[in-house]
């Protein structure tokens, strides 16, 4: 098979980690931004679908709505937030029927083409290895099997009123997620990196937030909950890589929290689809 | 009258120049863009709308083909350009009937409430004083009447392969762009300008152009023949002013056009809509 799935790749940290106020802090994301990142996928019913990393299961409520027939399968290399997510789907969809998995995305316990859909969100842009991951996902999609992935890109974010302190405090961000082995800048990577892993009909569009004043909600739920969040949850590491004075840090920060007040602020998500291509046919005309 | 006119500003250049070069490229531009920037843009018939800094008709035709039966009086600071309109629009909209005026945008030779509408588009990112700008436009519209603002935002440009060359070439347009006396990052600010204006019921959208390999015209039209080449129309400036090598710059320009080719691009324009205020009704009480 050209889609021989690889052996598994040494784990590494994940930047976010696994603290309650992190697993709110994804919670919000998810219920902020699902119109934005959700719109677009429906399952139809009896298909199987599979969430991979789907981290406390912020999306999988989302998927369990949207596809109300379909049968999702999610999976998580964390035992710890695999037993929050089951919590989360059972407070949000308490109908739900579904089935849950300890998995690494290198190695997973399917069996080949068993899936007609795989679903990504907020994944790949943490992995040291995305096409490697991309290709053995692609191993447990049938032929014709569809692919949807959605990332982040961090370099997206920009705002008024700008600030060199908030733009320091970001890059912390970005070369801490980096050295953890992530691509924070994924999200424009998406188009090659499918297609350089034998996907077809590959097709990505941005998803761009963008709020001031007149999105109340936007602003708190995403600049300051989510983005803004996000940034301050890595401050330890960063002072204690040194990457910037705790002056500078606590200056970008608050820069970031006036955006979020009385300026505006834009991201760009991306979303990609794509198909896992039926293989050649086997019976090939044979070579003269 | 709290929307007085104020006095005239002095002229600044134009950062982008008045060549045939740069006038193919802003029509190029206009033709790709065209759906992206003026979808949601139409007024009634009858209705009297000023264009303001038409340049060269670009957008004109887009509004004289948007609004039919609407009244379209353009105005440009400059005697060729608003030739070069009148050439451009006559070949495009052989029967349209509009009226050409030169005029500086800081100094209207129009009447308090003249117009319905007002339409702005990739002019204030060029001027010195937006916000004064913006309040001797308010003087000519009437009160209820519309302003309608596209700008771009040159900070939200990123792109695959990332190259700090590439980065360091669209610094140069940015920085001479802002000692032009222009705000190249003016975008992001369309919400607190149009509001400090006094404008009202303003709405800001971003309008996002991302381009890969499936979208060849859009990467041709858009990051190769407008934004490249509105980053290489600078090269002399730049050179002149000592902000870059020539070797850094020709590797900047050459990464831009390989993600023009072969890599995705992403840039963000913003649109504003907003309301002149009715000024406070004439019999107030009269204070005890």
């Amino acid at each position: 098979m050209e889609t021989a799935r690889p052996g598994p790749v040494p784990t590494v940290d994940y930047v976010h980690g696994y603290s309650r106020r992190e697993g709110r802090r994804l919670g919000d994301q998810a219920d902020t931004l699902a119109r934005l990142l959700h719109d677009g996928t429906s399952y139809p019913a009896g298909s199987r679908v599979l969430e991979i990393g789907c981290g406390v299961g912020a999306q999988t409520v989302h998927l369990l709505r949207s596809s109300p027939g379909a049968h999702i399968v999610a999976a998580d290399r964390s035992e710890e937030s695999l037993a929050r997510a089951r919590a989360h789907v059972a407070a949000a969809v308490p109908d739900a029927r579904m089935e849950w998995h300890r998995a690494d995305v290198y190695d997973l316990p399917f069996a080949d083409g068993e899936f007609d859909h795989v679903f990504v969100c907020f994944v790949l842009e943490h992995l040291p290895a995305p096409r490697q991951a991309l290709a053995v996902l692609r191993s447990v999609l049938r032929p014709g099997g569809t692919l949807t992935v959605i990332e982040g890109d961090h370099g997206s974010a920009f705002f008024h009123p700008d600030s060199l302190y908030a733009r320091a405090a970001i890059e912390c961000q970005i070369s801490l997620q980096t050295a953890a082995g992530g691509n924070p800048l994924l999200g424009r990577e998406l188009h090659p990196l499918l297609t350089g892993a034998g996907y077809e009909d590959v097709e990505v569009r941005p998803r761009t937030v963008y709020a001031d004043r007149t999105r109340p909600a936007l602003a708190e739920g995403f600049t300051r909950d989510t983005f803004t969040a996000m940034v301050e949850a890595v401050r330890g590491d960063a002072l204690a890589a040194a990457l910037i004075t705790s002056a500078d840090w606590d200056r970008g920060i608050a820069d970031l929290h006036r955006t979020a007040r009385e300026g505006t602020f834009h991201y760009t998500f991306f979303k990609a689809t794509a198909v896992n291509p039926s293989p050649p046919s086997a019976t090939k005309p044979s070579p003269v």
